[in-house]
């Protein structure tokens, strides 16, 4: 019986499995790296009388995919890169997430989406924001850091680089899944915006995140989202914006976002992990929790975050009901959690 | 007879005047906030061995002009907010600086103009990216930290949201100015693109940006650019990344960058040296030495910052031969400098 309320308790197993639970401003024991896979795939409203067990079974699947496919590509020696990008992907892929295939609508009815990725050995990016015609947003962010000079690129310039690097196109009626649809109309109904009661409703399908620690001890991370249903026309978030949505540095740690990314952005959420290790000394847990439960909290926005230092340790954080996420090591089970507060 | 080695000397006089000189970890003394104003028009490769008396002149009278703005409506009891607008539009206006009108041109011979705007009050911020018909960016950033509940927006998104809000709209012909043509040809001709050899070209003429301290003690802090010449159709920089071109925190400090955006993304470079007064005590001199000196170099990024604290203390560090910069006080002249190693 693990409490797991706020989401943060849960990652005691990890942290007393390797013996690095301790307060803050202590000095870290290096040791060899161990390959890790982290995921998140949204946080909001996710209450265990609202799920039936067919969507939970869904949801933990896919989850589970997700992190026995980043898994595999690091037991085989591939990169930290790699495996955030294979990882993401299949979350795009599934219409059960607000990424890719089953982005949510904006206002006019449309699906925009955002992705970034960074590789904590080089501190290089890239990032796309407001594209709708590529299939996995998460591979062309990749394209940006890797062959191209820039971090970012948005809107049609975003989508002309994909095409030309031979990436998938697809109509934008690809994205196009009745569910989200209805959502939209719901929320058009109720004649609220985006932000603010409503954030229950579109937070429950959330953005998408991968961390990875490989053999080599580097870190990368990355993040994929449709943004907010509802959201109004060429509106981009924290989810393809360097240290506010995604985050990754050897040095520290790698951090990825998902909740309501104007605060997040505001509050330059995955940055701040990293500075507060980095300048205070702090472990990965405490930094996390100040972030999500003091500073993010404080300023009034929702969301969480999942992030893994260098040495393997995980934490995860949010102050919503619940977070979809998981991690994975190299011989352990897929561990993957959908509430706030349960039982394993 | 002032050396102004590294653009950092420069602020002694400032700091000197005000008793703050002295090492990190040292606890400042409160007192009255000065209204003051700091603003930058880009750095790079500026020699006053290329400047005319003529192009100097220009330069040092609208950059005065600009201080003067916003020091009218500090002096006024207006906001840091208003200030720091005002005097982006007089730079935005000017075709000497590449923000606004004179901006420079795409790879497609386009203006994709990005600004950003930060509330060092509330933490509220406003950007627009990428947008290609609203004459004065900074003032659309500001529209979408105040009648949004967005914080970022790119392309038409923004320019529709920009017009509903009654800002003015132009024919993107009127943001076409010869020399910015020439510089795009010239950059073409040498078959190079954007980011290495060129910066030399581009950098002279780069970003603009604005600080502001009110009587009430608030900060704020508003970028604006062009980017760089031949960029990418869709780029998108630093300027209008909350954190990394703009950030202002009245408990900290206020910051705006110049210089190759996508090291200052990478880096956090506005947010980071907030961060390194929050959280390492250090003070705003000593934080810009080591994020532009020390981090940003090290990385192996160009550009420079200026910094404003809470108690009206002025910082600027680059790395490039130049950069347009000045600040101005209540009852003080306005000080404007252009070369990196000059006499007052």
């Amino acid at each position: 019986m693990i409490d797991a309320k706020r989401g943060t308790a849960v990652v005691l197993i990890v942290l007393l499995s390797v013996g690095l639970f301790s307060c803050a401003k202590r000095v870290e024991t290096p040791k060899e790296p161990e390959i890790t896979m982290v995921i998140h795939g949204g946080a909001g409203t996710i209450l265990k009388e609202n799920m039936t067990p067919e969507r939970e079974r869904a949801y933990t699947e896919k989850l589970t995919e997700a992190l026995q496919m980043g898994l595999e590509i690091l037991k085989n020696d591939g990169s930290s890169l790699d495996a955030v990008e294979a990882a993401i992907r299949v979350l795009e892929d599934s219409p059960l997430f607000n990424a890719g295939k089953g982005a949510v609508f904006t206002a006019q009815g449309k699906n925009e989406l955002d992705a970034s990725i960074m590789d904590g050995t080089t501190l290089n990016a890239g990032a796309v924001a407001s594209v709708t015609t590529i299939k996995n947003p998460i591979s062309a962010a990749r394209a940006v850091m890797e062959d191209s000079k820039h971090v970012l690129l948005v809107g049609r310039g975003a989508e002309l680089f994909a095409a030309g690097q031979g990436l998938d196109i697809v109509d934008p009626e690809y994205f196009f899944e009745q569910t989200r649809w209805d959502q939209l109309l719901k929320i058009k109904e109720s004649e609220q915006s985006s932000l603010e009661r409503s954030g229950a409703i579109q937070m429950r399908f959330g953005t998408v995140g991968a961390l990875a620690l490989d053999r080599k001890g580097n870190l990368a991370a990355g993040t994929s989202t449709g943004g907010l249903t509802n959201k109004r026309h060429g509106r981009v978030g924290d989810s393809p914006i360097v240290g506010a949505g995604t985050y990754a540095n050897n040095a520290t740690c790698a951090v990825s976002g998902t909740g309501q990314g104007e605060y997040f952005m505001r509050n330059l959420v995955a940055y701040d992990v990293s500075a507060l290790m980095e300048y205070q000394g702090m472990n990965l847990d405490d930094a996390v929790e100040k972030v999500i439960q003091e500073k993010l909290t404080e300023l009034g926005g929702l969301g969480g975050v999942i992030a893994l230092d260098k040495f393997g340790n995980v934490a995860m954080s949010f102050n919503t009901e619940g977070m979809y996420r998981g991690w994975i090591k190299e011989d352990g089970e897929a561990q993957v959690l959908l509430y706030g507060d349960e039982d394993e």
